[in-house]
C-alpha cells in the first residue's frame, strides 16, 4: 500500500513513523512549507517527498490528513473523489454536513474513510470497552472525563476543537449510544477562544456524560470516571502502571420505592487493576486503516463513530456561542 | 454564655463538644427523639439536657440548629424572635427568601445570626483567602471543584443542597465577588433526588467557577483548583499534609491582541505547599461565634455571605428543575 | 472478667476505652502518677481507680500493662505470681532471658501471656497472612519495611526498639519461619539513643527481611514490600483505602541452571487490592486476650512470637553497640 | 572532535545521538558483534563505523565505552596509552586497582578521564547540590536511596554492579566527603548474582548513607531522602514533574545536654518544590566531557569521584563475600 502523509507539523511524523513501520507501506509525504518538507526528507530518508498535494494524490492508494482543521474537509473530498482511501487526524471536520458529504462521497465511492481518534487504540480503552461488552459494570450512570494541563493553546481553534475530541470519543466508543443533546460554557482569558470549557452530553435513561477541558491548569490530570451500577472504573492516563482501576462498588436500596436511608446500602469489594495491551496505539490505529482499506470491513474509528463526535462538537459549539443553551443534536440535522 | 444545641444526630454532637471546649460556656441540648436525647446525656454529662425546643430556647441566649434543613427557618425564626443568637448547620434556609427574613429579624432585634460553613476557617482556606488578598494569585480566572465519594445518601434533599454548600461557601469568601448566574444539570440513578450533579456560577469578568458534586463515585475526591494569572493554587484536601500547593505558572502574551503560537509562552516557576495552621477548624468557628455575639461585629460566614451561598443553592435548584437553563440571579430577587 | 490497665499515658487510655467496650468487662485502672490517675477517672468515670499497682492487682483477674518497657519484667512478673493473666504493651520485655522467665512463669500457672503487637489484628495483614497461608504469593523471597516520619523522640530508648517492633512482629507473623541472624545500624544526631536504624534479619534459604526506622524524616512513610516467587505485596498503611496491593509479577527462568539473557523473562499480570476487613484492630486484639483467657488457648500474638521478637530486638541493640556485626540468634541462647 | 563509540548495544546509540547533537562533533563508532555494527550504521548514516576497536583508535581524539563493565579497564588503558580523552560507561571498572592505573596513566599523558555518571548531570542533582552549598540543608544527617523495580537482571554482574553505580555516585558527589567504611548484604533468588541488596555507607560525624537495590521488586520507586539539621529533601525521580521537594522541617532541642521530652520540639515550615533545569542528563554530560577534553579542566564526573564510587563498589561487594563484615575502605588502599 502507497500511503500519503500531508502535513509534517506536530502529528505527521508520528504517522510518517508508523506507517513506514508497517511491513509492504510505501511512504510518501508533503507539507506546504518548504522547511518543514526538507526536515522531513532528512528526517526520514526512506520516505518519498512530494512537492504538493496533488502530487502526493496521484502517487499514492490512501492519504491521511496531518493537517489543520480548516483544510480537513478540502482536502479529504479531494483524497476521496480522486478515489483515495481517507484517515483523517482528529478532530474530523468542523461540520456535520461537512462530515455528513466525506463519509457518503466515501460510501459511494467503496473508500475506507477513517478518524486517527487514537484513545479507542489503547489497550486501556480496549480493555474498558470489553468489561462493559462483558456486563462487568452493569448499566452506565455516568461518564466524567477531566483532561487539563498548562498550554499548548492552539491559534485557530478554542479548547473544546483541541481537546475534547479525545473524550468524546472514548465516551462515544464505550457508551455506545446515540446522544441527545449538549450543552457546553467556557472561559476566555487570554484572547478570542476558550481556554477553558465544560461539556456535557444527556443521554437516555440518565446517563450523563461530562467533560472538563482546560489549557491554564497548574497540574496535568487526565482522569475518567466511569459508574455503572455493579462496578465503577477509573481510568487515569497519567499513572505510569495501573492506568485502570476497576471498583467492586456499588449502591444497593433494598426496597427502591422507599427512601428512607435504611434502605440503602453501599458495597464494597476489591479494587483490580488489569493487565493491559502494552501495543502502541498508534501503531494498532495504522494496523487498523491498512486493514479495513484492504478488506472493506468499517474501521472502529469509522464514519458513524466520528459523525457522532462531530455532531456533539459541533453542538457545544452552538450551546457555548448560545449562552449555555441546551442544544438537541436533533436540531443539527437540518 | 448560654448556648443550646438543638439536634444530636451526625452533627450536633460536635457542636456540643466544641461549645464545652471554651471557657465560660454552658451547653444546653435536646432533640425530638428520646433515644438521641438519652444518648446525648450518656456521652455529655456535663451539659444540660432540655426537654423540647422551647425549653431550650428559655434557658439560654443563644442557639445552635443542627436540624434537618426543612426546619431552619421556622425553628430559627422562633429563636431569633426569642432574641436568642443564632448558629445555623449548612445549608442555611430552603430559600433566599427565608434567608432575607431571618437576616432582616436578626438586624432588626441586633442579634448575630451565622451559619457554620466550617471550611471557611480551616487553615487552607483562610492561607488561601490570604493569598488572594496579598495579590499573590493575580486576577481569578477560575475555580474549579470536585468533591465526589461513594455515599453518604441524603433521604430528604438532593446531592446539591448536601455537598455544594462546602464548595460554594467556598468559592464566595474566596472570590468575594457577587455572582450573576447559575447554570445546573445531575442525574438521578437510584430515586428521585440527584446523586451527582455539575454546577457552573458565572461572574464578571469571565471569571468562573464549576462545581462536581457526586454520592456515586468509586473513589473520594476532594479538590479544587484556583487559576489567577500570576499563580495557581490546588487544594486538595485527601492530602494528609500538604494540602495546599500553590504554582508559580502562568501564560504570557507578548503581544495579545495578536494570536500567533509564537507570542504565547508559559511560565514556569517554583511549586510552594505553605506551612497551614492546623487548629481545628469547629474550634474556630464556634469562637467566631462567641466573638461576635459578645461584641456585635458581623461574622465571616454571617448574613451576607449566608445569602449569597442560599441564592446559588436556589438558583441551582432552579436550573436543575428547568432543563439546565442558565439562572440570573437578579430572578431570584422578586 | 475484671481487667486493670496500669499505666495511663499515651496508650493506656485506648485499652480502657476497648476493655470497656467489651460485653460482661470491668476496667479498673492505676498509674504512678496522681494528675494521670484524675485525668483517667474524669475521662472514664465508669471505670474503678486503683491508688497503686498492689491494689489494682488485688482487684481484679487480668493485667494489662502500659507502663514505660523498663518497668514491664518487674510489673509483669509481680501479675503473674499474683495469678494474673497478662498483657504487656510493646515492646514487650528488654531481653529474652526476661521474656523467657514470664513465658515460663505464665505457663507454670496456666495463665495467659499476651503481647499487644497490635499490628498483627489489622484487617491488611490478616489477609497477607491468609494470601500467603493460600498459597498465593508462591516462595517468600524477601520482606522490605519502612517505617518514618518527624517524630516523635522517645527519651528512654531509641528509634528500634520504638518503631521495630511493629514490623518485626509483622514480618515474624508472616513469614512464619526462625530467625538465624540479625545485623544493625544506625545514627545518632541529636542525643544518645539513634534516631535512625537499619536492620537486617536473615533466614534460610535466602529469604532476607529488612526494616528501616526513622524519627527524622521529613515525610510520613508507613510501607512494606513483601517478595513472594508467584505474587509480591505492596502494604502502604499510608493509603486512606487501598492500603494493600497485590501483584501478579515475577520473574521466570526457563533454564535455571544457564544465565543467558534471553532464558530470564519477566511476568505481569493483574494487580489487586482485595477489600479488607474494616474493623478496629485493638478491638480484635482486646477480644483475643479475653477469649485466650478464658479458655486457655494460645494467643496470636502469645509467649513464641513475642519471644521471637525480643530476640530480634535484643540481637539487633548487640549488633548496633558492636559495630554492625552480624549476630547469630543462637549467641541469645545461653 | 573526532569522537570514537565503542559498543553499541543498550547505551552506546544515546551517546551517539548526543555527540552528533554538539556542533563540531565527528562521530565514529565500533562494536565487536557483525549484526549492531550494520544496526548502528543504519540507524546513524552520519556517523562512520569502524572495523574494530584498533581502527577506532587510530580515527579519533578520544573515546567513549560503552562495552560490558568487564572490558573497561583493558579498552580503556589502550585508549589513554594511544593518547585518547576518555569517557566511561558507569560503573568506571572492577576494583580500586585498576581504577588508579587509568588515573595515572592520563595524568601523565594530560588526558581528560571522565566517568558517565549521568545522574550528577540532571536538574534535580544539580539544584540539591546548589541548596547543599548554599547552607540550605545545615549540617547532613544521613542519605536514604531506594532503587527498585522488576528487571532488567544483568547477567554477568549482581544488583550492586549495576544500579547502585548512580546513587553512590548521587551520594558522593552531594556529601561531599571521604567514606569510612561500607556494610553490605543481599539475597540471591534466580541464578548466582545477588537480585536484592542493602549497602551502607558511614561517614564522619554520624552521617550514614544507606541504599536498598533491587530487580525484583513490585512496584518502581526511585526515591531519595536526604536529611538536614535545616531542612530537608525528597527526591522522587519518579514523579513526572516537582521530583524535588525541599521540607522546611526539624528538630529542635532546647537543651541538648538535657534528655527530657519537653525540651524536644519539631519544626515544620513550607515545602518548596523548586523548578528545575530541564536540559537532558546526557547533553550536559557530553558537553562537559568536550568541554574538559578542550581546556583540560577537571570534570564533575572526573578522577577522584570516580575512584571514590569504585572503593565504594569494590568494599561493598567485599562486605557482600564476607557476611556483611564491616569493611573499612583504608582496607582498600594496599
Amino acid at each position: 500500500m502507497k500511503i500519503g502523509i500531508a502535513g509534517l507539523g506536530y502529528w505527521g511524523p508520528n504517522l510518517v513513523r508508523n506507517f513506514q513501520a508497517q511491513p509492504g507501506c510505501d511512504v510518501y509525504m508533503t507539507d506546504l512549507d518548504d522547511g518543514r518538507r526538507a526536515a522531513g526528507a532528512r528526517r526520514f530518508p526512506a520516505a518519498q517527498l512530494a512537492g504538493n498535494y496533488d502530487e502526493l494524490l496521484e502517487r499514492v492508494e490512501a492519504v491521511a490528513l496531518a493537517t489543520p482543521l480548516s483544510s480537513h474537509f478540502e482536502l479529504g473530498r479531494r483524497a476521496l473523489e480522486a478515489g483515495r482511501h481517507l484517515l483523517v487526524e482528529k478532530p474530523f471536520v468542523e461540520s456535520a454536513v461537512q462530515a455528513r458529504e466525506l463519509i457518503a462521497l466515501a460510501e459511494s465511492k467503496g473508500l475506507t474513510l477513517m478518524v486517527d481518534h487514537t484513545f479507542l487504540y489503547t489497550g486501556a480503552v480496549r480493555k474498558v470497552r470489553e468489561l462493559i461488552d462483558q456486563g462487568e459494570l452493569g448499566r452506565l450512570l455516568y461518564f466524567d472525563s477531566v483532561r487539563v494541563n498548562l498550554g499548548l493553546f492552539q491559534h485557530d481553534t478554542n479548547v473544546i476543537w483541541d481537546l475534547a475530541p479525545h473524550d468524546l470519543s472514548i465516551c462515544d466508543h464505550l457508551t455506545g449510544v446515540e446522544p441527545l443533546a449538549v450543552q457546553a460554557c467556557g472561559g476566555r482569558h487570554y484572547y478570542q477562544h476558550e481556554d477553558l470549557a465544560y461539556i456535557t452530553v444527556f443521554y437516555q435513561d440518565q446517563l450523563i456524560a461530562h467533560f472538563h477541558v482546560n489549557w491554564i491548569a497548574p497540574v496535568k490530570v487526565r482522569r475518567i470516571l466511569i459508574g455503572g451500577d455493579r462496578q465503577m472504573v477509573v481510568y487515569d492516563d497519567m499513572e505510569p502502571s495501573e492506568k485502570l482501576k476497576v471498583y467492586d462498588k456499588g449502591v444497593e436500596l433494598t426496597q427502591p420505592e422507599e427512601i428512607w436511608r435504611t434502605l440503602v446500602s453501599y458495597r464494597t469489594g476489591d479494587m483490580r487493576a488489569p493487565r493491559l495491551d502494552g501495543t502502541e496505539a498508534l501503531d494498532r490505529m495504522v494496523k487498523e486503516f491498512l486493514d479495513c482499506a484492504a478488506t472493506g470491513r468499517a474501521p472502529l474509528s469509522g464514519p458513524a463513530h466520528a459523525l457522532r463526535v462531530t455532531r456533539m462538537l459541533e453542538a457545544a459549539e452552538l450551546s457555548l456561542r448560545q449562552g449555555g443553551r441546551r442544544v438537541e443534536l436533533t436540531e443539527l440535522n437540518q
